[in-house]
């Protein structure tokens, strides 16, 4: 069983994606070395291996004795993993690292101590994500799990916290608006720009500053543009000059905006 | 008339809002002090003023003789501003800050010289704006106005463009996309984290790292979450966690992102 020692818990992982090589590598830099890492693919466990400078296994069952088993595989291979995972660890403490799958797909697969270990960022293997930089939900099937995983979270980052299954399932939401949804944004203005003979360099200056004022205003104080303002000439004249898909979302966000400025000055 | 020498030019900025404050000051900072602002309000001319140290106006007709006139005043004050300085400069360069008026707002106010000069950023006046990392956009009644004005901007900035009044239409439309609307997709993900416990701060990682990614990726290859990789299950599981306008929303940039996913794959 794991002690109170979080340091010095035996890890394995289990998967070899890009969430698992960069937990690993945050894991590596604050001295916790995980002892092996699994996957499907012989070459991907291979190279996460030797990254990770630990042991490398295809086969679950032959994984070695572990205290903390982190599952980052995903997400709709996790129900079919987390039984093997759950029957070659009966009495380690099993976690998954999705934002989406509610804790209990443990208790479905037989697991006895389980939980989550939910890290919020885009990950992409090329670029070095890095840990103290971003949030970490835990959830723990007992308050003493769940410790325990704030203990570990709290190693990686200042930003470590308790969300329950509902609440992580809304923040992966709300992740898919500021992250996905934005990124949509910049992709149609990419394609504005492109229509008409101009870089899409222009625009980081402002996309830079638009994430950078969130530091110190909310979105509504933040907000600006023709909508906020209530500008309907501008914004019949931008209306105009759209086509499909791009007029349909500039009608429902920038009602989306006015809605918003208009319940703000009401209060 | 203006000489060669942008250095030199003697300079009246027509206006006092967070624009002509932001340039204001940028101009000081390269060496070139604005001999004097003009402000409807006694008050706000006053205040820039004395930030610029140069002189104050509130009547057109009474600032002093000038070879650039920079008019940064609101869209729809525009017009009749413009005409009282293009009566008070028959000589010099006038231009105005705007990124959705045409050009032809000065030929219309009986101007002979005339341009644009549209700095594309979100101005607040609390916060320094850096001209230095912003686009600026000229455009002028003839080739030599046009070069006097890219001289004055490449000054302020590296990122110095030509633009017609048509493309600049565009580039403001496609800054609402990248600025205001991608604020608005925050302002969702803020309204959902609210309404379940969560503080949005824990997305600010997230949104630092989605705008710094455009740096080296196009919006196509940054694109990630459920939509971009057609996970049916959770895009179902998260539409029906949404009510209005949220689910409106995801409903179409999430139909934009898949289509975008497989025409690329198509290609």
């Amino acid at each position: 069983m794991w002690d109170n020692s979080v340091e010095n818990s035996r890890i394995v992982i289990v998967g070899a994606g890009n969430l698992a090589t960069c937990l690993g590598k945050a894991l590596c830099k604050v001295g916790i070395r995980p002892l092996a890492v699994w996957s499907r693919s012989e070459e991907s466990a291979v190279a996460l291996s030797s990254l990770l400078q630990c042991s490398a296994a295809t086969d679950i069952g032959s994984l070695p004795d572990a205290d903390l088993v982190v599952t980052a595989v995903a997400d709709d291979a996790l129900p079919q993993v987390a039984r093997l995972v759950a029957a070659r660890y009966p009495d380690a403490l099993v976690v998954h690292t999705a934002g989406s799958v509610p804790m209990n797909v443990w208790a479905e697969a037989g697991a006895r101590h389980y939980g989550v270990f939910y890290p919020m960022q885009t990950f992409s293997k090329a670029k070095e994500v890095d840990f103290s930089r971003l949030g970490i939900f835990v959830e723990g099937c007992s308050d003493d799990h769940c410790d325990r995983l704030m203990r570990l979270a709290s190693l990686l980052t200042p930003m470590a916290y308790r969300a329950t299954s509902e609440q992580r399932a809304y923040l992966h939401i709300a992740a898919v608006f500021a992250c996905n949804f934005a990124n949509a944004m910049y992709g149609m203005a990419a394609e504005l720009l492109q229509g008409n003979g101009l870089p899409f360099e222009v625009m980081l200056p402002l996309i830079d500053e638009t994430a950078a004022k969130l530091h110190t205003l909310s979105p509504d104080e933040a907000q600006t543009g023709p909508a906020r303002r209530g500008d309907a000439t501008i914004m019949n004249r931008q209306r105009a000059m759209l086509s499909e898909p791009h007029s349909e979302v500039y009608d429902i966000v920038s009602r989306y905006i006015r809605q918003k400025a208009m319940n703000i000055k009401k209060d």
